[in-house]
């Protein structure tokens, strides 16, 4: 059935194979001047390579060698390297690969200016440091509130859940921790109590315990705590039994089975390294460990539509009266989004018959790391048509289409959230980016004054109000690079009727603009947005109508943080349902955007596209978010591109007629 | 696999039979003084049954005896009269059912005046007139100019298309009729020629053409028309021979098949009568000849929460250059949405082994038609997970479950346009009402001016901008009647850190209100709505919040039409993105609403909700428009109502664990 053949283009954009990690580890530690550990552990002092990845290759190298037959660009990797001699992060280009022989420093390039080794997330190695401060520091302190509040003992603990950003300032490094109780879905097992921790210090003996709250009471030490405990001047929590409520065990056994995808004629697609191929699709994917999936070079009957479809961040922000949640604002790429991306369920995450593809990275170990089965492709009946009329005026005929897409899909497990992303194909032309939440919401201890920041859920428990913004990075290229950012919408417009001379009526009217600054096409919430949004080229239909794709954005969050709030600046991205700016190598995220007004037109346009939702958690998200109703996405349609639909060749098309 | 069992509970809302119809028919038939024709094209001037539909009985008594052993409520049916005689349409309650005895002219009760026969439909019969008309007074007249400019010659005809309304007044009976070619598609085959057709009268020998518009110029007559184009003086169209591209015949035999949903286990739900049974799920399901399909009474575990949930209206308001879509606003219910769902296409409509449900309609007709397999009931695997989550921090295991849902559909081919309605029922208690739209757009023959109203799509073809607006009305019953209307949404609120005395920070808070009139539970779009709107209980859950359904709403149309258009009065619920009103047995549909302001809190509240979008047509609505992206809905989600998400008890639910 497959139409199309593969070759080589899209390992260009393949994710470093297990092989190319290990070259380019072994070739920074044996830098002599880097000594970088070996140790997965590594502990804040060390120097530690926290991330090796692909580098992305400059946009332009790439055209040139696919649509030029230039010289293929030279395969590199971002490699991130916590230097805790230094106090500094410092990201490098290492490369060739494979062999790689140069390593060059890359941070003040990029960033223009050094990264202190303050904003770098926290590790594994820092982790075990942490946790077993908090051992010492919390429980062995605390050890009779430990026991007759959370019911631990011994070498029992709580579990800990971190708030973030880590302080009001950047560099600041004084975290709020959550505890919870240590079982299956612990987010929604909070036990009462959180601790500040300064964990500013490399040096992990000079961290402090700066604060306590205990059942809503805030505390300076655990020796001020224990004090007032004994004392009975805190009011005290009762550690009691309960059932997990939490747990996804089924009560019963489960004995059900619903429809599966049955696939009379095999695979209907083909993958082959990072290449997909769909009857007139073809498209090269990865998966970045700190933003996740991607696909590049979507082609629809060998013409490129997009370049890069990706995702790029995704933020919760929070409400709640205890301080582990007060300022959580959940930028997850900042910890890592694609990292999550674990092994699928057959049957569940995806049908049974999809095809798995593993997924290897670098990140936070020593050692490269092979997620299996962590990417699934599909062919997925949606169980309605793509078109359909039926027709017994004057006529009489049936023409249909059943609309079946393939789904490329990852899932990561980020903490307590899963992420479920699509991209999907349809034979209309149109690519869908989607997104889906589930898992466990987060939580904290119910005390007064808590219900004005979401719903109780469960025992002492308050599932707390957020936000899902989810931004994916939309770098169309309409027939070339060199487009214009188009809008189009409806006004009623009060008109003479022709044939009544005097009587009015209103008439809706086609209202088309073209926007020309990067300032004009930040298109933010609130404001009235026009309903239609296209990335145009300049070259015509057989009509005369700007060849060009729409964006149809589905779901929006709503209200974002004031601007007046200091840290909107680092994702002022949510501000606005679209913003275009003007293809940057160095713009390959969505965090550092809007500083510029350039002008354009026609240019290479990349559209940073936000939805998502607001979440207000009620009973029914215990034990777990269902995705019904909470997602959303944007959908990239041809419109006057092709000049008819492309899916009247589909050969699934059916046709009734009576003779 | 089913759990609940069939009762007849759901036969008080069950479509009449094609024996009851014949009874009622009969009955009416027999009334000396009614002097109903049995012609099934009766004139306009006789008396005519045009509608025989199922009378709703009232929401009260079928609570009585749902509820509490109450007496079965009377069954009776609706009949609509064309009294041609009497120059009104009246409207009777015929019943008991079976064997009716007693007809009651309802028409001042419901309508609080006489309706005029000139509001009446254009019956098969009228047109039977109208078509002679057609062929006397232009074919043949005009037999030079329909030769040269249309290709047509002898007993060769040209289709007509009507605009709506029929004129700027109510009463007013003066119908623009676009022409097009006599082919398949038609809908996309302007021919550059238009005539205004006036049929008031009753008698149609004294009907008459008004106007008419060729190649973009206005004639009072036929008469002017010959003379000018013979004269040269009028701009002429030169008829060409064109491939047909609104043909949906493949060009090269079809030979894909997707892939298919299998049930290994069997259906898992159940259909008897009017009654369907899935899992916790029961409920009963009609179709209305005029609004559609409809359900009620729906139950999850037993507990009614949806006593109606029902398409209501399906407007669009296009914008044209030339008269015939000029004032064009289709309310597809004043024609007729249910009349046009036909039989659906095995593996194209509905999956190939769905459960097909023959249905009976009586409209326009002298007899009970028969539309088989018009409805389609089946389970169907969305392709991604309900639920799941995956953790490997602190505790190993997967939980998750796939997302089958029941599917109830119809399809309505309402001229050009096909719309397909389904009502999906899931696993955690959500019931969905979706549409899309997909078949031929309208289009008009391409003159000077005509590009501010649309995009030009095929040969001299332009697809008119216009508007999906899409009502259903939606009578909860959250525990019974007594709701009311609450909105949550988030604010932000500038806080001091109670850990920092003297920051501040934006912290999310929970805004919840409760709206007490009709006025305020107008939620007009362009205005700020609360993000979540939800029909409340006064009963509480376990943790003492009120049990409530949330309604989210999909997409939405954007602008209506101004409020100061006259025509809009008619058709105001446009308006609104959701309005909450009373329920009342007489206000069964959206389209007389607005008028009161009454009081409730709590009440039986009823809300009207408005899903759509704008569609600009381009070259890919060539054919057919597809369905991607196009189309709208609410769904109905749990929201405190159950104190967990009743999905954990699914028997599909899959868990795994290391131990
Ligand atoms: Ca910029
Ligand atoms: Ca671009
Ligand atoms: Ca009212
Ligand atoms: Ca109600
Ligand atoms: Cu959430
Ligand atoms: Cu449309």
């Amino acid at each position: 059935a497959l139409k199309l053949k593969h070759d080589d283009s899209s390992l260009m954009f393949a994710d470093l194979t297990a092989e190319e990690y290990r070259q380019v580890r072994d070739y920074m530690w044996k830098q002599p001047d880097l000594q970088i550990s070996h140790d997965a552990l590594a502990k804040p002092t060390d120097n530690f390579i926290f991330l090796i990845e692909l580098q992305l290759p400059k946009k332009a190298a790439v055209l040139q060698f696919l649509d030029e037959s230039g010289q293929k660009p030279v395969r590199s990797a971002t490699v991130v390297v916590f230097h805790g001699s230094l106090k500094e992060i410092r990201e490098y280009e290492v490369g060739p690969l494979p062999n790689p022989k140069f390593h060059t420093d890359i941070t003040k390039g990029k960033y223009k200016t050094a990264l202190s080794i303050q904003s770098r997330t926290v590790t594994i190695g820092e982790y075990a440091i942490l946790f077993r401060f908090l051992h010492k520091e919390i429980f062995e302190k605390l050890s009779k509130i430990c026991n007759e509040s959370f019911g631990i003992s011994g070498t029992q603990t709580l579990n800990p859940f971190e708030g973030m950003p880590r302080g009001l300032r950047s560099g600041d490094r004084r975290t709020w921790i959550s505890f919870f109780r240590n079982m299956g879905g612990m987010y929604i097992h909070p036990v009462g109590f959180e601790v500040l921790v300064n964990h500013e210090s490399l040096n992990s003996s000079e961290w402090k315990i700066e604060k306590l709250l205990y059942n809503g009471q805030y505390f300076n030490s655990t020796k001020e705590l224990n004090a007032k405990y004994s004392a009975d001047k805190a009011e005290k929590i009762r550690y009691k039994e309960i059932l997990n409520y939490a747990s996804l065990k089924p009560k019963v056994k489960p004995t059900g089975l619903g429809p599966q995808q049955h696939y009379l004629q095999g695979n209907r697609f083909s993958v082959k390294n990072n290449q997909v191929l769909y009857f007139d699709w073809s498209f090269a994917f990865g998966l970045s460990a700190l933003t996740g999936m991607r696909v590049f070079d979507i082609r629809f009957k060998g013409e490129r539509i997009v370049y890069e479809l990706s995702v790029q961040e995704a933020m919760s922000v929070y409400g709640s009266k205890t301080p582990g949640m007060i300022l959580t604002k959940f930028l997850d790429s900042s910890i890592g989004i694609g990292r999550f991306a674990h092994e699928l369920a057959r049957g569940v995450d995806c049908p049974y018959s999809a095809e798995y593809v593993d997924t290897y990275r670098y990140i936070d170990t020593n050692k490269p790391m092979r997620f299996r089965n962590s990417i699934c492709i599909f062919e997925h009946d949606t169980g309605r048509p793509l078109r359909r009329h039926f027709s017994d005026f004057f006529s009489n005929s049936y023409g249909g289409l059943a609309n079946s897409v393939l789904v490329i899909r990852s899932i990561t497990a980020i903490g307590n959230y899963d992420y479920i992303w699509d991209f999907i194909f349809y034979h209309s032309g149109s690519v869908e980016a989607k997104v889906h939440a589930t898992g466990y919401i987060s939580s904290s201890f119910k005390i007064p004054g808590s219900m004005k920041y979401g719903h109780q859920v469960a025992e002492n428990t308050i599932g707390n109000i957020h936000t899902h913004f989810i931004n994916f990075k939309v770098d169309m290229d309409v027939l070339g690079v060199k487009n214009v950012f188009q809008t189009k919408d409806m006004k009623f417009e009060e008109e003479e009727l022709p044939w009544l001379p005097g009587q009015k009526a209103f008439v809706p009217h086609l209202v088309e603009e073209q926007l020309a600054t990067e300032m004009e096409a930040a298109l933010e919430y609130g404001g009235k947005i026009p309903r239609y949004l296209h990335i145009a080229s300049n070259k015509t239909n057989r009509w005369g109508h700007q060849r060009s794709y729409r964006l149809q954005v589905i779901s929006f969050t709503g209200d974002h943080l004031p601007e007046s709030a200091p840290e909107e600046r680092s994702m002022s991205w949510a501000r606005y349902k679209v913003a275009i700016t003007k293809h940057k190598d160095e713009e390959s995220q969505c965090s550092s955007l809007y500083s510029q007004n350039n002008m354009w037109t026609p240019a290479d346009l990349v559209a940073w596209v936000t939805t998502g939702f607001l979440h207000i958690p009620h009973s029914e998200d215990i034990p777990n978010t269902v995705t019904v109703g909470n997602g959303g996405g944007v959908i990239l349609r041809p419109h006057n591109y092709f000049d008819e639909d492309p899916s009247v060749d589909s050969p699934d098309a059916v046709y009734i007629h009576p003779d």
